[in-house]
């Protein structure tokens, strides 16, 4: 049978990593207050409540699964009520501290099969991206899912609006001819980020897609590769998950979770097993942004024929001679650019930024230079 | 005699109009809190101290008259106790409205005629240029008033550092071979802003100098001139003067005031005077600045190389591939600039500024641009 074209999934689970210190949008952006707790789309809905937005309609609350850190818990926890505050088991995951995607994801899926059984197919989603095509990001996933219960690792292949130096691709191989998710292929491989004559090469062919770092799988199934793969990072989740909903949770974390090893889910689970012809990708054909810098922001918000984009109240941004000016406005101050093609300025109740989208990948270096000078107060 | 070489100079009195809004000093100076009132070199005095502290010593507190707005008086007072609080009469004098400089030095010209009589040579100095040199300074104005006492209108013609485009030129003719005062020549004329090839003809003569505005003159000759050029001005100031201290001043300032002639001082006496022989140049080899927008100020406050400058506490700004730019904080708040070559960033309470060394004389457009949103009370 088809996937189903709308109502909720069975069994099938979103879990939210919600991590990524998002330093290129400092000083917007905050160890504190990081990117996917902020409006970046002047929507009234920060990037980690659209996210969850888009997933619920296919999940229902109750199977909204975040892990963030635990200095951010509470945060996160205040921007989804409906997620952390509903009944049955905790779905605000804390990490005691960063242990990259593949213990985040793996700690889920350890979790999630505890709780839930062989049958969990789970869908992890960035908390920090923004999607335009809600409908078609749905019809993704629901291909995915079948996928899934066939037994496949499924990446999301993103529809590349242009030879992009800043994302990894995946090359799509042969249809897998599932029933009920036709435009799923087989995964012929991953690639890191290009550059851009080797992207342009790439989209010539037709058969690469960005890899948004959206994977869709049976819990079980992820397990069991990662126990083949990484087998002391395996055993120390499955131990934490055992753990997670008793009275042992805390000794349990504070004994294994910082011996867990540092890797993205890239690297331990899609590289590997898509060589071995486990991955499969189901494209999609939604806008996607992982609004990575200020020049990504700008293009984002920008207006009709390129016009500068500002987030917070216009009104109060002049622009004379840089009418495609990024202005982004949380310190409540008036913004007057003049003369400055390609300026970013943010303004924030304690720092202001001042760069262009030509240079917007330099801020890093900013955050550097404060942490430099000792001021963290700042970061 | 020789001028004499220090000491103050009798019977001289320093005039110091204090006006202009400054307005491509935006949002560093504002309407309500011009130019002269700020502190722009650092040195903790505003341009309105520096300009009295180098007067002082020629004339004593006593013999400083200040000319300002009636909103700016109080401000005026307090920056200035030792002028403002001293015995005798009044010498902050309060214009109703802006007529301009022959208004202002003209006003300040008959006051001082009808407290102080025939003898009085008075200097003219605007409340908010740049000088570097006092003692040369010092040496023109003691030579500039010999000439004035020999019956001349007085310029001090300043050294140019290159052909600027932004000042008026004065031309220095045969020298006047005076007693006391020998580097004084006759003012050949004067001349608008020149394009940029005609002020580098200008100095390759070798006689023509930067008009920075400054004069020296017997009060007595001033007024005559006036009398001779706009009669109605003349007369109008003389009748103010004479009630200016008693108790009519309020009533004839309301009569009168509002009717006269908006006229700055070059064109109402320099101009003609100097073409009928009347005017004469006293050469002022010291440094000048009239810090007219905010490339004129970044200039002012590089560092070494042509670093950038900071008005404010620098240890706050970062500039990550901006080495140049000019910063100023007013506002408390860090400061980081990116990649923005020549780059002026200005952060106030309620206005952040940022624009370019290039572009600085565009400010102005964004100050009619506010004003044409009805945002007055940013101005």
């Amino acid at each position: 049978m088809d996937a189903p074209l709308d109502g909720q999934v069975p069994d099938f689970h979103a879990v939210i990593p919600a991590g990524g210190a998002g330093t290129r949008l400092w000083p917007l952006s905050r160890s504190g207050h990081p990117k996917f707790l902020l409006d970046l789309t002047g929507s009234g809905r920060t990037l980690l409540q659209a996210t969850v937005d888009r997933l619920v309609p296919l999940t229902g609350p109750d199977r909204v699964l975040v892990v963030t850190g635990a200095r951010h818990a509470a945060a996160v926890g205040a921007q989804l009520p409906e997620v952390a505050g509903g009944a049955g088991p905790e779905r605000v995951l804390a990490e005691p501290s960063p242990r990259d995607s593949m213990a985040a994801i793996g700690l889920a899926a350890a979790v999630l099969l505890e709780r839930h059984g062989e049958d969990v197919v789970l869908g992890s989603f960035a908390a920090d991206h923004v999607i335009h095509g809600t409908e078609e990001f749905a019809r993704a996933v629901r291909e995915g899912v079948v996928a899934a219960r066939a037994g496949h690792v499924v990446t999301i292949g993103i529809a590349a609006t242009g030879p992009s130096t800043a994302f990894g691709y995946v090359r799509a191989g042969d249809p897998l001819g599932l029933e009920g998710a036709p435009s799923v292929r087989a995964a012929a491989g991953f690639t890191e980020k290009p550059d851009e004559e080797t992207a342009a090469a790439y989209l010539a062919t037709g058969d690469y897609r960005w890899n948004a770092g959206m994977f869709i799988v049976r819990a079980r199934v992820l397990l069991d590769h990662l126990a083949a793969q990484l087998p002391a990072l395996h055993d120390g989740l499955r131990t934490i998950a055992a753990a997670w909903d008793g009275p042992e949770r805390e000794a349990t974390l504070s004994a294994v979770w910082p011996g867990l090893t540092k890797i993205a889910i890239d690297h331990a689970i899609a590289e590997p097993v898509a060589a071995a012809g486990g991955v499969a990708v189901v494209p999609g054909d939604f806008g996607w942004d992982d609004v990575g810098d200020f020049a990504s922001l700008g293009t984002l918000l920008a207006g009709e024929g390129g016009a500068g984009g500002t987030l917070g109240d216009d009104a109060s941004v002049l622009r004379v001679g840089a009418a495609d000016a990024l202005v982004v406005r949380s310190g409540g101050r008036t913004v007057t650019v003049v003369g400055v093609p390609g300026a970013v300025v943010v303004d924030t109740p304690d720092a202001v930024l001042v760069t262009t989208r030509e240079h917007a990948q330099e801020v890093k270096a900013a955050v550097d230079g404060w942490r430099a000078r000792g001021r963290d107060e700042l970061l």
